[in-house]
C-alpha cells in the first residue's frame, strides 16, 4: 500500500513539475515577445523549429496563445534569382523602412537547407548595416518543418515576429519553384527582384512567377546600367499586361531601384503602401489573409498525414510499391491497404 | 429460437447471394474482356466510373484480377487547345493504325464534366468513320473518381482496354492544366497538336506543357496554310531546344500534319515507334511505366484520406475553419485535431 501511494505521489510530483515547466516556458516565451525582447524572440523562432516532440507541444501552445495578437504587420515577400541583389537590396530597403520609424523583421529562407541556424552568422554579415539597427531584427528560417508542411515554420516565424512589435516583415527566398509559392501563400504583398542587363531581359523567368507578382524591382540600375534598366523595366511592364488582372485588380508595377544611388527605395515603398490601400478598400487584404490561413491548414493537414505514414507505414509502403510494381496489387487497392493500417 | 434460426438463415442466403453475383459478375467481366467483347469492355469502364461502393468493389476486384495481362499496349496522349483539331487528326491517326492491322481504343478525358456517359454519342459522331472500324473502340471516360485520384478512371479504362486486346491506346485531352498533368502521367509518348498560322505561334502556349511533350503535330499542313505550317514547326523546334534533355534523351519531334491531305500521319507513328525503340533501349520505357504506376499509387492515397476527410469529418471542417478565421486555434493544430478523429 505504502508503495503505491508513493508512486501515486511520484507521478504527480512529476506531473506538476510538467506543468510547471511548461507554464513557465510558455510564460517567459510570452511576455518576452510582448516586451519585445530580440534574444527571446530569437529563441522562439529557434522553437517553433524544433522537431522534439515537447518543443512542439509548447509551440503549438505558445503559437495558440498568442494568435489574438498576430496579424498586425505588413507582410512583403521578395523573390529573385541568385545574384539579383537582394541582401543589398532588402538592406537598403530595411533601412529606409525603420528611418520611417519602423520596426522590421527580415526572415531569409533557404530552401537548399532544412535546418539553417548554422548560418545566422553568415545572414547578419550579408546585411551588416541593417543588422546593427536596433530597429531590425534579421533571422533566417528553415524550408520544412513540423509546424505544417513547407514553410510551416517561417509562418510561425511571421507571428511571433508580429507579437514582438514589428511592423513590416520581409520575407526572402531565392528563385527557386517551391519555396516562392510557399512565400507568395504567406505575404501581402509578393515583390520581384530582377537584374537589369543579365543576357535577354525575359529569358530565364519563369511565366508561373510572373503570374504571382505584385509588384517588381529592376535592380543595380545605376551608371551604365540605367538605360539598360529602363529598357528592362518597359519590357517586363508589357510582360506583366498580357497577363489577366489577379483577384485583387491589382495592376502589378516595374520600379528601377539602386542601392548605391539609393534610388527607387522610397518608390518601392509607396507601390506597397498604395497597393495595400487598394486592396483594403476593396477587401481583397482580408480576403488573401484569410485564404492564406485556410491553405496553411490544409497543408499542415496534407504534411501530418504524409508523416504519419512515413512514419508508421515505412516498411510496409516498401513491400507494397515492390508489389504494385510486379502488378501483385492495383494502385488504388494499395492505398486502401496502407491506411486501413494508419492511426492517429 | 425458431425467429432467430430464420434470421440467420436468412443473412446467410443474402450472403450467398452476393458471393455468387459477384463471382458471376467478375467471371462476365473478364471473360468478357478476354475474348474482346467491346460491350462488355464499355460494361466494365462504366463499372470503374461508378461511385457505388459495391460496384467499386466489383471493380477493384476486376482490376486486381486482370493486372498480370496489362502493359503490353502502346499508350499515345494527345493533348491541344479546343479548335487544334484533335478529332480530326484523332480519327485519320487511327484510321492509319487499324490499316496496320492494329487495335486502337480511344479515350477522352473531358475534364469539364465529372461524368460523361451522357457524351458518348457526341463522341462517336465526332470520329465517325473510326467509330465504324471493327478495330477501333471510342469511348469518354470521366475525368475524376473513385479508383485513385484525378483520372484514377481512365488509368483503369487503360487496363481494360489492354485486356481487351487494344494495342495502341490514344487518351485524348483537351488543353487545360490539370487534365494534361493527369494524362502525361499514364502515357509512354505525350503528342501536342499545334494549329498553325492561329495568331502569334508561340503565345499561348504554356511553357509547361512544352517540357512535358515528346512529338508535336502542327495540323491543317494544308492549302494556304503549308507555308504557315513549315515556319511553325521551326519556331516550335527551336522552341523545344530551349528546354533540357528530358530524363528519356529522346529529343522531341515536331512534324506538319493534314487530315485532309493526310500528310504527316505516317510521319507521326513513325516518330512513335522510334521513340520507344530509344527508350525500350536505354531503359526509359519501363522506368517511365514504373514510375507512372507508383505515382498512381501516391495518387490514390492523397485522394482517399481527402475523401474520408470530406466525408467524416464535413461539418468538423466548417467549424474548425471558423475556428481558424477567428485566430482560435492555430492551423497546425487545427489539422491535429482533424486527423486525431478521423478512422479509416
Amino acid at each position: 500500500m505504502l508503495s503505491l501511494n508513493l508512486e501515486i505521489l511520484m507521478e504527480f510530483i512529476v506531473y506538476f513539475q510538467n506543468l510547471t515547466i511548461m507554464n513557465v516556458d510558455l510564460t517567459y516565451y510570452k511576455e518576452g515577445l510582448i516586451r519585445s525582447d530580440r534574444i527571446i524572440l530569437g529563441q522562439a523562432i529557434t522553437l517553433i523549429e524544433s522537431d522534439l516532440v515537447e518543443d512542439r507541444r509548447l509551440a503549438d501552445e505558445l503559437i495558440e496563445n498568442i494568435l489574438p495578437k498576430t496579424g498586425s504587420s505588413i507582410r512583403v515577400g521578395v523573390t529573385g534569382a541568385p545574384g539579383a541583389g537582394k541582401s543589398t537590396f532588402i538592406e537598403v530597403f530595411g533601412k529606409y523602412i525603420t528611418s520611417l520609424g519602423k520596426k522590421v523583421a527580415v526572415l531569409t529562407i533557404d530552401p537548399s537547407s532544412q535546418k539553417t541556424r548554422g548560418s545566422i552568422l553568415g545572414d547578419k554579415t550579408r546585411m551588416e548595416e541593417l543588422s546593427r539597427d536596433s530597429l531590425a531584427f534579421i533571422r533566417p528560417t528553415a524550408a520544412g518543418s513540423a509546424a505544417g508542411g513547407v514553410s510551416g515554420s517561417t509562418r510561425e516565424a511571421i507571428l511571433l515576429c508580429e507579437v514582438a512589435g514589428y511592423e513590416v516583415i520581409i520575407v526572402e527566398t531565392v528563385g527557386v519553384g517551391q519555396s516562392q509559392v510557399g512565400v507568395r501563400g504567406m505575404v501581402d504583398f509578393f515583390l520581384l527582384l530582377m537584374l537589369a542587363g543579365a543576357g535577354d531581359e525575359l529569358q530565364g523567368i519563369k511565366k508561373g512567377i510572373m503570374e504571382m507578382v505584385d509588384g517588381m524591382a529592376i535592380t543595380k540600375a545605376d551608371g551604365d546600367n540605367v538605360a539598360k534598366a529602363n529598357h528592362a523595366r518597359a519590357d517586363y511592364q508589357n510582360a506583366l499586361h498580357l497577363f489577366q488582372t489577379s483577384e485583387s485588380g491589382w495592376v502589378p508595377r516595374v520600379i528601377t531601384t539602386s542601392a548605391v544611388a539609393k534610388t527607387g527605395i522610397k518608390e518601392t515603398w509607396d507601390m506597397i503602401e498604395s497597393f495595400l490601400r487598394h486592396s483594403a478598400n476593396n477587401g481583397f487584404f482580408e480576403r488573401q489573409r484569410n485564404q492564406q490561413q485556410l491553405s496553411w491548414f490544409y497543408s499542415a493537414l496534407d504534411s501530418t498525414i504524409r508523416d504519419k505514414i512515413i512514419r508508421q507505414s515505412k516498411d510496409a509502403l516498401a513491400s507494397i510499391e515492390k508489389r504494385i510494381l510486379s502488378h501483385q496489387i492495383s494502385p488504388a487497392r494499395a492505398a486502401q491497404h496502407i491506411l486501413e493500417n494508419l492511426t492517429f
